[in-house]
């Protein structure tokens, strides 16, 4: 049973089935298909907005191709000291950016606070020394498994905009949040002022399909071009492009996100109470942080579970990610062995 | 009947199968998972030699991210003036070598000359004013539609040693051009002295799958992080590794590449003798190009063929490709239909 | 005596004047100071119009953060096939502009045509595979020592604003060309269609100063930024100011071009007639390109004379460059001496 | 009276005379030039050690340059938050080392601790994922004004060559750095584990002048050529070479460093016992950190005295460099001036 990430799945049934479909007859490549208008037309509806969209394979690419419209060479772009983009893209920012510099933000729980970054902008020095102020990028659910506020958004943007900066959002688990937030794709998005969104589709049910979703159209002058550049613009289009024609069809991706969210918080209530676990930010979405004792983390990994772990501030962090396909069954397995751990290592002192 | 690209086409159902067979259950991501071990071990034993792999999902990644690890910014990469690399990537491999230059070579038929080459770099000033020579890039197939023999491989390399340049080979064709030359994978490259070989299966059935083969496995040493920092590191990459798996299988690529040339050469010959048309480049792998009198193309779209075509030297020429599922009866038509329609231009005089 | 280059010579005694004068006392650093100011008054009355100017050390600065400023990472820059920028700057343009590309244009005596411009505009197409027209790049004077006339600038200027693309001029011996034509530095320029001159002073008399004049004012928007990234933005700006200032003062510029023209032609005279020599370009600005015979070469570098030299075509090309401090009786040592090796070659037979 | 910085000033009048008594003649351009030969093998000489030596006119591309060949574009750069690097140079280590991430590092006083080196390498995961570390930056002496024991530049240098880290030293003021700590150029650089040493001229008398001193010489490998692409190759090389033989010329170097820092010793001790001064930093240099309360800046201000001020941590923190012409009535008549508004100040009150 494997809880290391949600991109340890394959594809969901539907999106395997779109994909078998479409494969018959000739398309036209590079995203000149009927497949990829329509997707595209989607999507605008599913927002209720007019915007650029562009698909590519990875999340990476994603986020670095839509903040490379935001900044200019010499441009910050402020981010929460832990987000994806600063941590675990091995600069991929910089160097679609043309060497833009990351300003890592402070925030409990993932997330950054509208008042940390007008701070950092009030101390900004516009001077020729300085990277210039460019975006602010939010992770949407956060790197710790939480999820912003529509008004933490729109606090936030407002401070970004009042300063010239475009807002930019990670959305590589957008679902997720939309779920919990219980709200409307353009509210929570454009709406709050967002300019960008990154909309993963890959950890939700997708073999490989990130749509970028250009709110601000002015932002699109140049992304085809750069998409190309940067070997993202797939030959046989059409195939993104079902993926995520399947990924809204039916609701697909709410489902899933919510089956996701349940196992999270399902699992969570699981392990409350278990000796020695202690839940290290809010379950908001799909994931769960919880440090547990060395005994319970060696017992779990002997049973067979899998699971990312941190030594974070003299304790063991646990990362245990659900996903559309993680079973109940599997959750209430992993909680029984975790409190039967517990309390094995209790009854032994320790 | 497209025969635009063998892009428009999907994928092949023996690939379909094993995207479908490997859905179910966890596998770990970014390529940490049995068939991508798998699949390079596989590679490996088809090229007989040790080499490192990197799977990526398109052409221009796989030339850009190796070009990247064969030169310096300041570095030259020698082409043809028509590569691929030089004229349809947008800049990719300048944007991943960071500010690398493209140094065209002309060469009938796609194919540059050992000679050429060997002039180009004894004409070189190896002063600090200059960009330094650091790798020349060969297509096989070429863009022309034409194979390189393996002596002409051998004698560019040897000139490319010999100058301490790296040799790459862009194998977007690379299984029609060994269908052509009918020796093994591995005269067809390291043994003919190719340092890199991007190894594409997208054109021939795949999805959406290329292998970096890299043969001087000094070359592997920064390739991972560059691979993850342009964004092209799948997080599902079973994926692209069942897309290869499959494609060896039971010989599968050669089995497409050859029913491909095949019908390119169906094509040449339906055409021989056509009124006005005249092949433009030897037909050697899988694509044609032949020049067509206007009132003949304009017959041929108007039957609902769809292929490229471009004004070059005061003709109209036409590019043919054939694919893995290209039906005999689809080219026997578009053969008929242009000799059809080009005695009935005939008729009219003109 | 030394013909290799006009970069060889110290500085004019007025700019080292003028160096000393502003040695004392305190001014604020990176061009913040009265010297900078004025000296941008000064060229924009010079110049006749209003500009934004921004003094750098070397023509390579110039010339490739002006050239940042005119095309995306994704653009083509038009220049001659032989230029400064295409052949002698280590890929400098490349860097700056993170990875644009330099397209290279044919053309006679170091000058492209505006009629090969508009061909290789017509020829391209604008989809995404391609990188895209940004701008076209003249040398005025040219690496051939020759000189554009206004006429053949507007007409090259005309045909990169119909196609959307800015105008670049390298003029690292602008004066030189200036003196030449005869015009008036705005009829030179931007009257002819120029956005952005690198105007050199090095070559024409300073230690090391080059300004870029952007007459277009839009490229000015980013400038300062890409300049103090460059590390181009000096701290103790006065000195290149006050270089800028001597340079004009009392028309120095035009009076050392002038002299450097003359003395570049009366080598031309001096060499007209002497066996076995033959003009290679015509003498237009303060260089002589002339192929001598190898024993005509060899006794001059005997002599003691230093100057550079190819191989082009089977001959020896010479390059003789006079600068502002050229001595007539140096000239005519040379040319005397030519005429005296070459004679006794031929009395020698060969 | 300026105190904003040490490149406010003018050159040492030593250094205005080398280059003048340089005027004369003709020397081979770019460096190739017998000033050039004589300087680098002076600057190995006071280093006692083989170096490679490269002349820049800036201290921003001095270090950028160097940075670019200490890491690779997806490397880390370790360096204290406040380094001139970090903080003031617009990206430029960014954008010549193709897009590698700067990470700040804490420290009191400026100085960066090899402890917290230790820390962060520790905790650093070789995935491909994340940015690898591949060079630490230290300044000295530092942004602070003070200055790193060789102790602590050898306990920093252990940890970074024990996790295959370079060791870089921006010496903008590195002769102010050395005569304070009374050691030999060897001691305080390579002995102690530094592999690079930008060794600056500009602030302690030169017109614009910085050495980058490769200890490591298989960072030279590409040096040139960097240095060439960026622009950063002077043309007229000499005058680059002069400044830096006139610099170390009967110790010129040491004796206008020593200067430097005993006018900031005497402004520290003239500002000791102010009301309301205290000290920000220790005064091991040439700068002096003191915050001062707002009526005695005002009234500085009004005498006419110049300096940079920040808001820092709710006081107002003004910064004073001295100079190698710094006069000790001028630093007399700050104190003076300070201590007098300071005292009117409290007697009015507040």
């Amino acid at each position: 049973m494997n809880f290391c990430s949600d991109n340890t799945t394959g594809a969901a049934p539907e999106i395997l089935a779109a994909l078998a479909a479409a494969n018959d007859g000739a398309a036209m490549p590079y995203g000149n298909d009927d497949f990829t208008r329509r997707v595209e037309a989607r999507i605008a509806e599913v927002f209720e907005t007019e915007a650029d969209v562009f698909l590519v394979a990875t999340g990476t690419a994603a986020n670095a191709l839509s903040l490379s419209v935001m900044t200019p060479p010499f441009g910050a772009v402020y981010c929460h000291a832990r987000s994806h983009i600063q941590c675990n893209e091995c600069g991929a920012p910089e160097f679609y950016s043309g060497g833009a510099k990351l300003v890592p933000l402070p925030g409990d729980d993932g997330r950054i606070a509208a008042g940390d970054l007008l701070a950092a902008l009030a101390a900004h020095d516009p001077g020729v020394h300085h990277v210039q102020p460019a975006a602010v990028s939010l992770s949407q659910s956060t790197e710790a498994g939480t999820v912003y506020a529509v008004d933490a958004v729109r606090a936030i943007a407002d401070v970004a905009h009042d300063h010239g900066l475009k807002v930019h959002m990670d959305g590589a688990r957008f679902a997720n949040a939309l779920v919990a937030l219980g709200c409307s794709p353009a509210d929570a998005t454009w709406r709050a002022g967002v300019d960008a969104l990154c909309l993963g589709a890959t950890k939700n049910g997708a073999f490989a399909a990130e749509a970028v979703v250009l709110f601000d159209r002015a932002l699109a002058e140049t992304f085809a071009y750069r998409r190309k550049r940067g070997g993202h613009l797939l030959s046989k289009g059409r195939f993104l492009a079902v993926q995520f024609e399947a990924y809204f069809a039916g609701g697909l991706w709410l489902k899933n996100a919510a089956h996701a969210n349940a196992m999270a918080a399902r699992l969570a209530d699981g392990l409350d109470g278990v000796p020695g676990a202690a839940l290290y930010h809010p379950v908001e979405a799909n994931e769960v942080f919880v440090s547990l004792p060395e005994p319970v983390i060696a017992g779990l990994l002997d049973d067979g579970f899998q699971f990312y772990r941190w030594q974070r501030e003299g304790a063991t962090l646990v990362r245990l990610v659900a996903a559309f396909n993680t079973r109940a069954e599997d959750v209430d397995a992993f909680a029984a062995a975790a409190r039967r751990h517990a309390e094995a290592a209790a009854r032994q002192g320790t």
